[in-house]
């Protein structure tokens, strides 16, 4: 029997991560269950960023430079909007824009929004299968000094300046795990979370209704690689949030986090000291060079992975 | 008192007269009644393609070539769609997107389609006012051999090839006029019928309650220039329109349509043996060079309808 490959995945940390595994294993073996916590509606359009990153990275054409977005993309969509007065902080290319209006069409006739990912990344020549957390409304709020806000707004339009004071999943109480998330992470031989924000984007994977269940349950085997390396983010706010709710921020917290499902977790080097009170978790800890710099990064990344 | 003008206008037609128009009297001065019968939902945009067309006609920013779209625009989003599989036989560029982004948003947040034309129309520095017939749903759909069709997927994806059996408003028992509309025809000192289509274009904003009414009733002296030159229309379908209603394809059919209302028809030097039969309507004509080529074909035919 083929081993299947189930991953939790946030956005750019995780489809860089993915780069490599694709490399080593064939992308037919690999489901990738992604957040949604970050779907936002954008001048009336369904954003669903993280999807769109992995799904646009495993097509091969992902803007390599900025981690998300169309390589090569234009704007003139959003300059023509901003010329309309509209505050246009999320930055929408307009061929990404075929994306967003496909997929809010789609949904609002009805269609969900797994079907819709299926059907676009069958469109994009991705093999591997796609799945968002759940189909269901779920917003990632951000608790600030300000007020609340949605995660993207905090993110993207505050650059991630103001103070945290806490996070918010709006719709965990009734999201339902997408169809194939519960079984994937059930039939897995391995599972694998990817090196993304352990809050706002593997924190609401996890708080999805069944989902940490059928990981402490399933027979896989459970690799995590930690998005925090010398006790800062690799990418991305997972700093401030970790410090906003009153967390250290280190490879140890994200272990931690995981550790009631967590087979190995792979840390960087420079995390070397950490080792030993990551072991006390009852967690086994590979010590690799986790930074991606290269294509050639990636795959050693994949390999430390896939042999855990 | 400032003389007000009032023009009824559908698509290309219009807006290359209204060119003329605004080159003599204020664009403070002039209302713009617009047919919306040819709008449309597209990948669940909302199209509204005469009010575009006269829109950016008047804020100098149209494809000059084609009539409608926007000068220099791109086209990368209807690429990316296409190659989505998505059948996509309506033109939209990326710049043209905004607007009807812009357009779609706000009317699912309930505005009215004239509230969402003031604030587009103010937005590209146009100062005429332009406003849509109605704000309710009024579809022009096209009787044809194969079936019963939305007029822009006769006129556009099927290019107008089908035998046209009849004409159908959808909405139109229901539709009311838009707010202004009424008033605009009855405090005018001049109400200009546009060069356009005399069914789908002109015809429909006639069907809208009231404004026949409003027409005949109104002070204003009433001028129409005939979209019909020689037999054949200057542009578009009107010909094919015609004969499917088993009207003779004539700048006097299109005087006859207006007869009840009508002060002044202005026709083409080529139809000058239909003068004395338009004239027997009632009906005043004047004769002149109403082919418009260039700016001052334009400004000529402004100056037979300012005076007439």
């Amino acid at each position: 029997m083929t081993d299947l490959i189930t991953a939790l995945a946030g956005g750019v940390g995780a489809a860089r991560f993915l780069t490599g595994i694709v490399k080593k294993v064939k992308q037919e073996n690999l489901t990738i269950i992604v957040n949604t916590g970050d779907d936002i509606e954008m001048h009336g359009l369904h954003i669903s960023p993280d999807l769109d990153i992995v799904t646009y990275t495993l097509a091969g054409f992902v803007d390599k430079t900025k981690g998300w977005g169309i390589d090569g993309d234009t704007f003139q969509f959003l300059d023509a909007l901003k010329k309309l007065g509209v505050k246009a902080w999320f930055s929408l290319g307009d061929r990404d824009l075929a994306t967003h209006v496909y997929r809010t069409e789609r949904l609002r006739r009805g269609k969900l929004l797994s079907e819709v990912t299926a059907a676009l990344t069958h469109a994009f020549g991705v093999t591997a299968k796609i799945l968002p957390m759940t189909d269901d409304r779920f917003e990632t709020r951000i608790v600030t000094e300000r007020g609340t806000v949605h995660f993207q707004e905090y993110l993207v339009k505050r650059q991630a300046q103001d103070r945290v004071l806490g996070v918010e999943f709006a719709g965990v109480d009734s999201a339902k795990a997408a169809s194939g998330v519960i079984e994937a992470l059930k039939n897995a031989s391995l599972v694998v979370v990817c090196p993304s924000n352990p809050i706002v984007s593997i924190g609401t994977i996890l708080s999805v209704n069944g989902v940490r269940d059928a990981l402490r349950q399933s027979d896989a085997r459970k690799v995590a690689v930690s998005p925090i390396v010398a006790g800062a983010a690799i990418k991305g706010p997972a700093g401030q949030l970790l410090r906003g709710l009153g967390l250290e921020v280190s490879a140890f917290t994200v272990a931690r986090l995981y550790s009631d499902f967590l087979d190995v977790f792979v840390i960087d080097h420079a995390d070397i000291e950490q080792k030993e009170r990551i072991e006390k978790l009852g967690i086994e800890v590979k010590v690799t060079n986790s930074i991606m710099r290269t294509l050639k990064d990636k795959v050693n990344l994949a390999n430390v992975v896939l042999k855990a």
